[in-house]
């Protein structure tokens, strides 16, 4: 049986699993893929820690240069994270004529162009599967399975973190600042939850899932991006009476030329598969021209969850050489780089859910309904609803709306044009409706 | 770019929508293959009917031997279904060093074995990613993406009929007749519906999951298959009361050198990912010792959907033939062939649901517990329950047991004793609590 070398540089978290994952099922891999993997060698700064995984003397060095320049070794296993020390590694690797498997969303996003690029000059492959959706197979099916679809739309729920926050809130009526807290105690949540809870980490992978379905890089700077973090526990409690959860969602959506990529919390309704999805749990649907709708759901983070893909990738590779060719040099199609552009922000239709704080008196309904109703918006629901415990603003009441799909910008200039009116006490909220 | 010519036998409803995806989604295709998929050929015996797909002059042919030994045609596409005329025309294609994707299970089923072999001889594709879970990406995701993971267990909800009929049975508690009826009339279920509702379908699919996980032929007279057809709606009541959805599921489950592989209604709790698969969706629950939980949920059939999968494992080989070699020639290893095997339908263990129609006396309840106890089978929980509306056997009550885990050999040496004992007025129902 053929024999493929792999490094793996980084042994935190992912790279002990991977690791752990390569010795302990070394054999039924091995029947699966009819090549053998071996895992020859570790690079980490430090080489003390115990990872809680026996590794075979001399397997763990300090020096990433010795992985990338061993001759045995043909994939290397990119898990540091952040983007300066593992992109400079990657592109050495590349360069060495060595395959790379990684799992760094923030890298991709925003170096993906310059990385695939090297990798396509170098003839090698780059594989990424585990930078979506930890343990979610997401990149393998919209790359492979559902290659003969056009894709529609992709729902995500793709930070298990921000989605353990939500679940708390919604189940247990507790406010933001208390689920967080319990986040990090339980190990979810990190010191710095920004990246997680300022959606900027469900950013990453939304640019990655519309550049894989869509064929071109979506820049960064054009994702609108809001987080949780003031997302009031008295809105996610009227959403549950109005029948709905609050997830932060990704959403990537082609229309024409245009394809929205944006992420935010939304309401979804409660008998919907993404409703089901519940703690650290993670989802994606996909909606593609032939298969309709599609739902991947399973542990998007964690030590073992994210070795089964990196594994599952390294398979592919191995595969590959032992077919003699790599096959995605291309990892992200650039076909449609000249044509698409990303959605302004304003041009975005939905539903919505709207929280207005108004004066309790005669006429406050006509007063901005008439001006939602100006901008274009219209109302579906509209109730007054009760003040939830806790809720201390006086001599106004909250007001609840549903829209029917209305374009943001508009939504946003009634939103505006409503608090100059002074019917309105204080900042209005709004989110999609899925 | 490279160009590789396809064939499809059988102009049905799913040759159809293959014919259809590949001609008008080809573009897209090839952007993500790297690779030109060029349907060139269709054989069926009627090539008459209109199927609402608009094909170039001369693609439909009548004779199958025509595009076998079309020598542009590279893959070979087997849409007929049944288990003779597909076989024979598989062997042809493999014999004349085509490579085949299918989406027929009962054929693989049945002889797998054969067809993986003579594949392997001749150096050849066979895909068979549609024949499992329609446009769910079930065969891909366990052969690749997850590789490296020992599966301990996958639970799948595989006909979309039977789902179909159990959801209207639970959620507007509709008779089985009545629900199959209405089945038919959507076109959901076929005149003879017996495939699906006996089970048989999904054992098909059962087998060939189990096969894939586990590395052996899992020969289907050693599969323990009960159907939805003596199923009461009743028993969907109970369930509900006791916080259960009925679902016909297909488990496989390894313990040892033994696999546990049956297809019968079993009980889901409402707040399982698959208690909320509604109507005809699938939805397939796989346990990895390193991914954990995940699930994959979609359309189980149907005309796009299935045409999804098979210009997805289509792509595959395409890009396959352009790398040079083919795969995965032995799609299903049997590396386990010698040391695993069927576990016996009565050494199954799983807590179980179960309903006794018994007299209204004193003493019943310690009569029928004593047996359940002798037997070694644990209850969790025993009540009366009231009559259904509708239901008229006299001078007995509903009893509902759940049980802790048992073996189904204890299980079922406890019922027949309880029904020789009296205590019970007709047929014990027992259904699996997963």
């Amino acid at each position: 049986m053929t024999k493929t070398g792999v490094g793996i540089l980084g042994f935190g978290t992912v790279g002990a699993g991977v690791a752990e994952g390569l010795l302990r099922n070394r054999e039924t891999l091995a029947q699966r893929l009819g090549v053998e993997v071996e895992l020859r060698k570790i690079a980490d700064l430090d080489t003390e820690r115990d990872r809680g995984v026996k590794l075979p003397e001399g397997m763990l060095v300090r020096d990433a240069a010795e992985v990338i320049a061993d001759p045995d070794i043909s994939i290397v296993v990119e898990l540091i994270g952040g983007t300066k020390t593992a992109a400079d590694f990657i592109l050495r690797a590349i360069a060495a004529g060595k395959h790379v498997v990684t799992a760094n969303k923030a890298l991709l996003a925003e170096r993906g162009a310059e990385i695939f690029e090297a990798a396509g000059k170098a003839g090698v492959d780059v594989y990424f599967g585990a930078s979506v959706g930890g343990g979610i197979p997401i990149v393998r099916v919209l790359r492979e399975g559902l290659a003969g679809n056009e894709i529609e739309r992709i729902d995500g729920i793709l930070n298990g973190t921000c989605n353990y926050i939500l679940t708390r809130m919604g189940k247990e009526r507790i406010p933001f600042d208390a689920a967080l807290a319990d986040a990090q105690c339980k190990g979810y949540a990190e010191a710095d939850p920004s990246l997680d809870i300022d959606g900027w980490d469900t950013a990453h992978k939304a640019i990655l899932l519309a550049s894989l379905a869509y064929g071109f890089y979506v820049p960064k700077a054009e994702v609108d991006v809001t987080g949780i973090r003031r997302l009031s526990s008295t809105d996610v409690q009227y959403a549950d009476r109005l029948g709905y959860c609050v997830k932060l969602l990704a959403r990537i959506e082609r229309d024409g030329d245009e394809v929205e990529v944006d992420v935010g919390p939304a309401l979804v309704p409660a008998g919907h598969m993404l409703a089901s999805v519940s703690g650290v749990f993670n989802a994606v649907m996909v909606h593609g021209d032939l298969v309709d709708d599609m739902l991947l759901y399973g542990r998007g983070a964690g030590r073992a969850p994210t070795a089964s893909t990196v594994i599952g990738d390294i398979g592919d590779v191995a595969r590959n050489i032992a077919g003699g060719s790599p096959r995605y040099r291309n990892a992200i199609s650039t076909a449609n780089a000249g044509h698409l552009r990303v959605k302004p922000r304003g041009e975005v239709r939905s539903e919505f859910y709207i929280r207005l704080m108004v004066k309790d008196a005669p006429g406050t309904f006509g007063c901005f309904g008439t001006i939602f109703g100006k901008h274009g918006v219209s109302i579906r629901t509209a109730s007054s609803f009760p003040f939830v415990p806790g809720s201390e603003i006086l001599e106004t009441i909250p007001v609840v709306i549903e829209t029917h799909p209305a374009r943001r910008a508009d939504l946003e200039a009634a939103l505006a044009e409503i608090k100059r009116s002074g019917v309105v006490r204080c900042e209005p909220v709004a989110m999609r409706i899925v």
